[in-house]
């Protein structure tokens, strides 16, 4: 088991140190937020961090993005803790009040296995982590996996990259995590900790 | 307990980060490397990682540092674990075999609180990582800190990313850790990790 868990800390995905992070945070009973949820794998994860006591509101401004989430967390027997919103997280701040949530994960990009043209647009995105940001608890964390591949993916890294390297170091710290050997561009993922 | 060691996992030093992943990786009775002493504290940390049965090599050119972790190992009576060699870290692989060592710890630049003229350099940084890499083990990891601030260090900085971006990634993930929201440029950290 420890050997597991050794190996879990160093992982080959990024997706998967995202949630990494996000474990270390979240206690059962706590708020958390998928802000994209695409297949829905990270609301599943985020539901079973949270427990039975816990909340997972899920954004997505695609139809077919919820209907596979919620099937899949049907499938599970976790769909009573999870809220879907047909909706932008950029509206995220309309559902949630501040101070109340202990994770909000973001995973940039298209739906997979949907239409590739439909991705994640930089302005909404900035918006939508505006909005997340006041929303965390004391020790609450935003996670954003941000690619580069895509067309207009590098333009949505470098917004991102800047709006959070700007925002308030006394109260956040945001940190990025790149892996560096790869012949391709891999994806990056940024990571926002509210310290206080 | 659990609580404590959630906050260490998101510590503020990049330094602390650097212990972090040692930690997670190194086992007792391990070998580790520290390949720049300085005041000792990492060689501190390694010699408490592995336990009685492990053992620490550390290096430095300054006799300056090696007097310094040589009494600071000694107060705390775990000097007979480390093996301290008044050498540059580009000669590593003279006193080590490979595919023996758990950890090697980078931390570059000046010794705090020495000449600050004194700094490692480009050309024998990247020397010594081509040392270190075939000395590591299956699972084992390399950690740099890196700075940017003094004279040089940008230079030395751009030289260690450029070798390690290039390294097989068949056999080894590197990845780096940049804290974004500061107004100076920090540090950044850089694990190398073999995980085959």
């Amino acid at each position: 088991m420890k050997n597991k868990e050794r190996i879990e800390i160093l992982p080959q995905k990024l997706v998967s140190w995202a949630k990494w992070f996000v474990k270390q945070q979240v206690s059962e009973g706590d708020i958390c937020v998928d802000a994209t949820v695409g297949n829905g794998f990270d609301t599943l994860f985020l539901a079973e961090c949270v427990g039975p006591e816990g909340k997972v509101y899920g954004f997505d401004i695609q139809q077919a993005a919820l209907a596979k989430t919620k099937k899949l967390l049907m499938e599970v027997g976790l769909l009573d803790r999870v809220y879907l919103f047909h909706d932008s997280h950029s509206h995220l701040g309309t559902y949630l009040s501040n101070n109340t949530v202990k994770a909000v994960m973001f995973n940039l990009g298209y739906l997979p296995g949907g239409d590739h043209t439909l991705t994640t647009k930089p302005e909404t995105t900035i918006l939508a982590l505006k909005e997340a940001l006041p929303l965390l608890t004391a020790n609450g964390i935003i996670t954003v996996v941000s690619y580069r591949g895509h067309p207009g993916a590098i333009e949505e890294y470098d917004s991102v990259k800047d709006f959070l390297s700007k925002i308030n170091s006394k109260k956040y710290r945001v940190f990025s995590i790149d892996i560096l050997n790869q012949e391709h561009l891999p994806p990056v993922l940024f990571v926002v900790h509210r310290y206080r």
